[in-house]
């Protein structure tokens, strides 16, 4: 394959310059263009898929802002994302804000209008959700993961129905026998995650069940944290039988802290959370959790961010992802007859 | 805050064209420039950090390829770059290849001398790596995690001793009087890690110790493959009393099917890894591993490519890492007398 730069060698200029008269964004001198269009037509060089894109007079250059690469689901729906960007002739670039909306603001500032036709922003908080409002007017920009479906925001967005997860989860562990259930509500990079925790309640609430506000904690979410939490959850209450955690990670540290317990997973106490990340198949026991579709979702908001580019006028607000699923592993069974 | 969006709104004009008058990248019309600048002033705009270095002359955005996203030694490495680029000044955009030289080639294409004023490039392929060679008019490439400093590339980079590394993992299953090891080497985005193979079998070799083949397994590096090859392994030998593993990956993944073989993690067989992967601590037992210092390696390619794009013809083509450590957790444990 015939790159950019050897064409660039052989024309005697920069990469840069040969990109430029490929987009007919600069004013290249008249002499140096035909220089590069010669070399273009010598090595047949074959324009890679953002020219195309270009050519059709379509933009090429997705950006993904998400919060905290660090926590295992952002990695998962970047490469579902950016698999779904490149089949649709989109590069994806993805920013990595930390959790800090000053850092987001200047990525955004950085990127809107220049680098990225069209960013996609994951599940982020209010101060940055009105500051992407705000820059709307440079460039299109599409909120994903958005957890509330029922209060949609002031920008497009892909919503996921997370009490709806929430709901899943306490009819699993209420079907399976267990009244005594431990909530873990995860603080995440949108805030707090109690659309997923409001969606559990009520059913559980449905049912009769009130839970002790000792029983709830609030956390980051993290394995270490949820590991933390657990440990002091058990101990506040160790006639617990279940553990109802908002994502998977937290659910995963809960489940190693029962095993330093000497508890057994679901034999003493069942675990369950929510997201199906990789890992809550790979460890042992296997997570009983509430996929949210990772992948499904990364496509789709991909899909709606290329629409909303393309033809913004044409776009619904908000559009709902699949529902989530429970997806029943090894971590949840029934409440032993012995422990009431 | 005022942003840029605020500025371009006042003046009319899209954040790009503010952007270009920031930059006086384009021709803009001295009309709106004026407009756009009379904006600047009234509204007090502070251009952020990337305007500030662009004063300066220093480049501002910086690129970090890497193959896999979703193993997560990636991620972690991207958490501690993003953050060093930032505090330098520097915007930090991530392209994830997909384990695909093609696609690679198509993003450096897209942002050499365009997006990004340099690329950091993490353990690629052979091909790749010829391709960036051949880039590297363009735009300023730095290698990182080379895996043999004793054979640098073509390209500036950044090496760390994975050889060290195997052999310390060696040194600690020998001190502990095992002699029946199994291992597990990951055929990892970089190809085969066989530096840190090679390392652990030249201190097996010099304390007299041969590893069978049928004690060996190549296998793709994620806790999948870890949990299978482990199974295959113990049942090829059962007398096995440790595993060592090229990766944490690998190496969770065969505590995982140490515990569905009901063997004791390290009372009947230890495992050890390489990397420490924030996963190493979190899982139970915690896994003892060989730390190449994965923030450092982070911010040290960053400072590298830094000064490669400040000053290119002053920079060393190859930079040594810190050297790796052994961190020893609760996965490994001297042989028992019973097995031998």
């Amino acid at each position: 394959m015939i790159t950019l730069s050897e064409v660039a060698k052989r024309a005697q200029v920069t990469a840069a310059t040969v990109s430029n008269v490929l987009r007919n964004r600069e004013k290249v001198h008249p002499e140096t263009a035909e220089r590069v269009l010669k070399a273009i037509a010598e090595l047949g060089y074959r324009p890679n898929l953002n020219a195309r894109a270009l050519k059709k007079g379509r933009s090429s250059t997705l950006a993904l802002m998400l919060s905290n690469i660090a926590n295992p689901f952002y990695p998962e729906f970047v490469l579902a994302a950016e698999r779904a960007a490149r089949s649709a002739g989109h590069f994806l670039l993805v920013c990595n804000t930390d959790d800090d909306a000053k850092v987001g603001q200047a990525y955004l500032n950085q990127i809107a209008g220049t680098f990225a036709d069209g960013v996609l922003v994951m599940n982020t908080d209010i101060a940055f959700n009105e500051f992407c409002t705000s820059t709307m007017q440079s460039v299109p920009i599409l909120l994903t993961m958005w957890e509330r479906p029922e209060a949609p925001p002031a920008l497009p967005c892909i919503a996921v129905d997370f009490a709806r997860a929430g709901a899943l989860a306490a009819a699993h562990l209420l079907e399976l026998g267990h009244r005594d259930i431990g909530m873990l509500i995860g603080d995440g990079c949108g805030g707090l995650q109690n659309a997923r925790s409001d969606g559990f309640l009520a059913v559980l609430r449905a049912a009769g069940i009130e839970t002790d506000a000792a029983a709830v904690l609030q956390i980051r979410d993290s394995i270490d944290a949820g590991y933390a939490a657990c440990m002091q959850l058990m101990a506040n209450r160790p006639q617990l039988t279940a553990i109802f955690a908002t994502n998977d990670l937290l659910a995963i540290g809960a489940a190693q802290a029962l095993i330093t317990l000497r508890r057994t997973v679901p034999d003493d106490v069942s675990v369950i959370g929510i997201t199906d990340i990789q890992l809550a198949h790979q460890v042992h026991p296997a997570l009983t959790t509430v996929a949210i579709q990772t992948a499904a979702v990364a496509e789709l908001s991909v899909d709606r961010l290329i629409r909303l580019i393309q033809t913004p006028d044409q776009q619904p607000s908000m559009v709902l992802a699949p529902p989530p699923e429970l997806v029943v592993r090894a971590s949840t069974g029934p409440r032993r007859a012995a422990s009431s």
